[in-house]
């Protein structure tokens, strides 16, 4: 059994955003599988998808903090591809540093996060704009 | 065809570990399919799965000092989030960069790796205690 | 319904190249999917796969050139791992950072990817060799 949906996510400012509430208010059809694989894919080369801590919103500051130093925007002037602003390359790096795409179990109709995990969307750009995902489950 | 499991990984001391045959031998139903897809997911934010090198113990050794090196605990007061201590946050931050999920092809029965190709456990926290990784299985 | 095949993909320069279209070429069947899943795994620990921006050349060049600056080969004699030179454990490294697999959602019996986004191999070694990818397809 496949269920397939693209959802948009409205525009977020620039950092890490919790978005587990908003992947599963859009995709009902979770409840559907006893056992399978959610795979989001995000359509995009300047925000990404990952998994990390879903309680303290101080984590999603430092992760920010943490890829702006590790990415800086003083670089800047060592790329070529900054025709959009200083924002422009070092999204497209974070954007391979962290992934475009991400894989959770499903068991007994809901998403098998960890305690502490919740699915965060990092919008590279000062302004990204909205973000479409692909939603796909498999299973049964 | 799916299967799916949780397993519960030992206690790990800090640093990457080769965790192929504890995988392989906790989940002999592998055997099982022809041809599928292995996704392992970690239940936790302050530990991650990669693939990797898997014949020369230094590979994990200066892989460990790599990420002690480009995520290090004496920016910890750069962070708001080290209510755990030095390798709170870094830990999050490590588990972004290298993952919580990763994906291997079975072709007749067996994971499908390259010759030199092993599953590695990442363990960022000093004393992190016991893992839980769920497999899951599609294919036919 | 699954698919699943084993490419070989002709030796690159080391940086970063774009293979959408070598992909594509490869696996036809893609066409037989309405809806499904296709992973690519490349069974290598010196080489990655990631998803990024398929249009401006200069994006794959400010890439390696990142990755170089955050993985230097001028740190190599911290590292062990050094019997096949310079590029052996960086490699190793920037292949755990970047990723061996990438899920691409089919829609149709096409790729789904947005706009912009294309499929990069990374060869990290300065004489890799020909790569070899799984492609496995998992849907309907």
């Amino acid at each position: 059994m496949i269920f397939q949906k693209e959802i948009t996510i409205k525009p977020k400012s620039r950092g890490i955003h919790l978005i587990t509430d908003e992947i599963i208010s859009n995709c009902r059809e979770i409840n559907n599988f006893k056992y399978g694989l959610m795979n989001l894919f995000i359509k995009h080369t300047s925000a990404s998808l990952t998994i990390n801590e879903n309680a303290d919103p101080t984590v999603r500051y430092d992760m920010e903090k943490y890829f702006n130093k590790i990415v800086p925007e003083s670089d800047a002037k060592l790329y070529q591809h900054t025709y959009e602003g200083l924002d422009d390359m070092t999204s497209h790096i974070k954007s391979t540093l962290i992934g475009t795409n991400i894989n959770i179990p499903i068991t007994n109709g809901k998403i098998n996060l960890g305690t502490w995990q919740g699915i965060y969307l990092c919008e590279h750009r000062n302004y990204g704009g909205s973000r479409k995902i692909i939603i796909t489950i498999i299973g049964e």
